[in-house]
């Protein structure tokens, strides 16, 4: 029995320990992963924290993994021992329902969360099934990839659904993991960039990314006067906002899209939305054709996400640097299991 | 100097009285459209009420008028003395912007509504911009055609701008004035059809317009039973629903669009629209070439708005009967001036 070794919340909000668990045997079609580097996300947060629903602990978060494949069951396609992929939110899904067969197998009704049920990357190794585990490419930075396999996914994922043209004009709102990357995917893609922040700070930052003005996500004046002008708006950030005043900073037709749960209900008008044809949209994590194609789109255009490296045995230190705002703009994990 | 004779409401809230009043010169680009029929319109309603907005009175209400152009100015185009047209909630837009050059002048940002700073066709004469009178084809009938061109147009054009497809499941909720509509649209269309309905009496009437089922807007575990269903859902009413619930009828990647005007603010959770990628949308009333395009489609699929007539003289009995929801579905003012 190979026991894997990770650091795990042992309650709801508790600080990580060392935990080690068996994985147990490996399944036909999944592979096992050494894990390299993993991002810390938002996401992990909320299942340390059973923000989103209440959850059974211990918690091994972790779901922005960049490892090598060590192990690989007997069904494994595609994937090759010594090979490095990535993972993400997901870890698995049912390959035979409508939405696995149409190449969306983020939208399986059984698609399985890397860190639900299961443990995730903050570990020495973790499994996935082979189709979830990605390779990367060639020119790929793997030390500042992780975060794409959840956080620049999402971040992606609506320029592609949503059919976004280099001729929109594209506005950001939140600065921030998903956000920075955000603004560096719209300036790439050929749009107009206008971030959205409630920090004078990230003002500047946000226009070294590449954004080509900033407008505050909070100040009614500005949002007034920046009335009508936007053709699709991605809010990255969680917090309740005023939803009829950025709604109002969309042209006719415009879209808002939302990519972080907000965990208050949200309250709007409908007129905001009817008198100019505007809609307003949600998506989730990336299916493995989409993480493909971002990976491939961030070689061409030199995307990586801007990180800030700590040693896996420091997750504590890690986590309460982003807790605190601080983060610029993912962490990293590096492992350092003696 | 040529009076025209209308009804119209001298305050808030109150009954319509007869009331004359000088259009003015006939402006260039200009028709004059002698009344023959004109539905009766919840948009009219909320004018009398200033349910909206507050409103000036007198307000002659009426736009969804069928009618001969009696006058033209000097530069109309397209439109010929005694030929039959129809008006909707739009009469005239600016011609030259990006939406009215376009071909989405419903879009154009001074458009002009019909019955708002100007008089409408609860009267015997009523003018637009000729790019608004728009030809009836041959096949429809005048008597009924109507509320084609504002609650048809509305109910149609979301099948239209989200390009819904015969091999959807569509959805609508209340059926009305715009839903009965909407239902006939979406079973010509070729799509699955339900209609959700919170009176039980609606749901036989349902059927008999072409739905393949009905369900419950109200009922939770109705809606519950029947989740993750539905490609597009169209709201036809103005009323606060459960809309978590509602949004839970779809499918991934499934919209709800709103085309009625709901006064209080809606309340709903991101997740119901993020973890399936959901849309949420609303759309106004729809351009001429739209209006055209669903006029062309009823006498094709031999659709027609089921109609109550009033002489127009009864005009404060017709609204009574609208206002007590008797209507089946849409009422329609015959012109009786002496």
């Amino acid at each position: 029995m190979t026991m894997f070794r990770g650091w795990a919340a042992p309650g709801k909000g508790a600080e990580l320990q060392r935990f080690d668990f068996d994985p147990g045997a490996l399944g036909p079609e999944e592979v096992e992963i050494a894990v390299e580097h993993c991002g810390i996300c938002h996401s992990d947060l909320a299942m340390v924290d059973s923000e989103w629903f209440p959850v059974s602990y211990p918690v091994v978060p972790g779901h922005e993994v960049v490892g090598t494949i060590v192990a690989a069951g007997t069904h494994v396609k595609g994937r090759t021992l010594g090979q490095r992929v990535g993972l993400g939110w997901h870890s698995s899904s049912c390959q035979h329902c409508a939405y696995c067969l149409g190449g969306e197998q983020n939208l399986c009704p059984t698609r399985q969360p890397t860190i639900v049920g299961r443990h995730g990357g903050f570990a020495d190794k973790v499994r996935a099934h082979w189709s979830w585990a990605l390779p990367l490419p060639e020119g790929l930075d793997p030390a500042s990839a992780g975060p794409l396999m959840c956080g620049g996914g999402t971040a992606f994922l609506p320029f592609v659904i949503h059919d976004i043209k280099p001729t929109d004009r594209v506005g950001v709102v939140g600065i921030g993991g998903l956000g920075h990357l955000a603004v560096k995917f719209a300036k790439a893609w050929g749009c107009e960039v206008t971030a959205f922040t409630s920090s004078a700070s990230k003002r500047e930052e946000a226009l070294a990314l590449g954004a080509h003005r900033t407008i505050s996500s909070v100040d009614q004046n500005e949002l007034k006067a920046f009335a009508g002008q936007l053709g699709f708006l991605m809010v990255t950030v969680g917090a309740s906002l005023e939803w009829d005043a950025l709604i109002g900073t969309l042209a006719p037709k415009g879209r808002m899209h939302l990519v972080g749960v907000v965990t208050e209900a949200m309250k709007l008008r409908t007129g905001s939305l009817l008198s100019w044809q505007r809609s307003m949209s949600a998506s989730p994590t990336a299916s493995p054709v989409t993480l493909m194609k971002m990976m491939d789109f961030c070689v061409r255009h030199g995307i990586a996400p801007q990180v800030e490296h700590f040693p896996m045995s420091r997750v504590n230190d890690a986590i309460a640097h982003l807790r605190n705002g601080q983060a610029r703009y993912r962490v990293v994990l590096d492992a350092d299991f003696a």
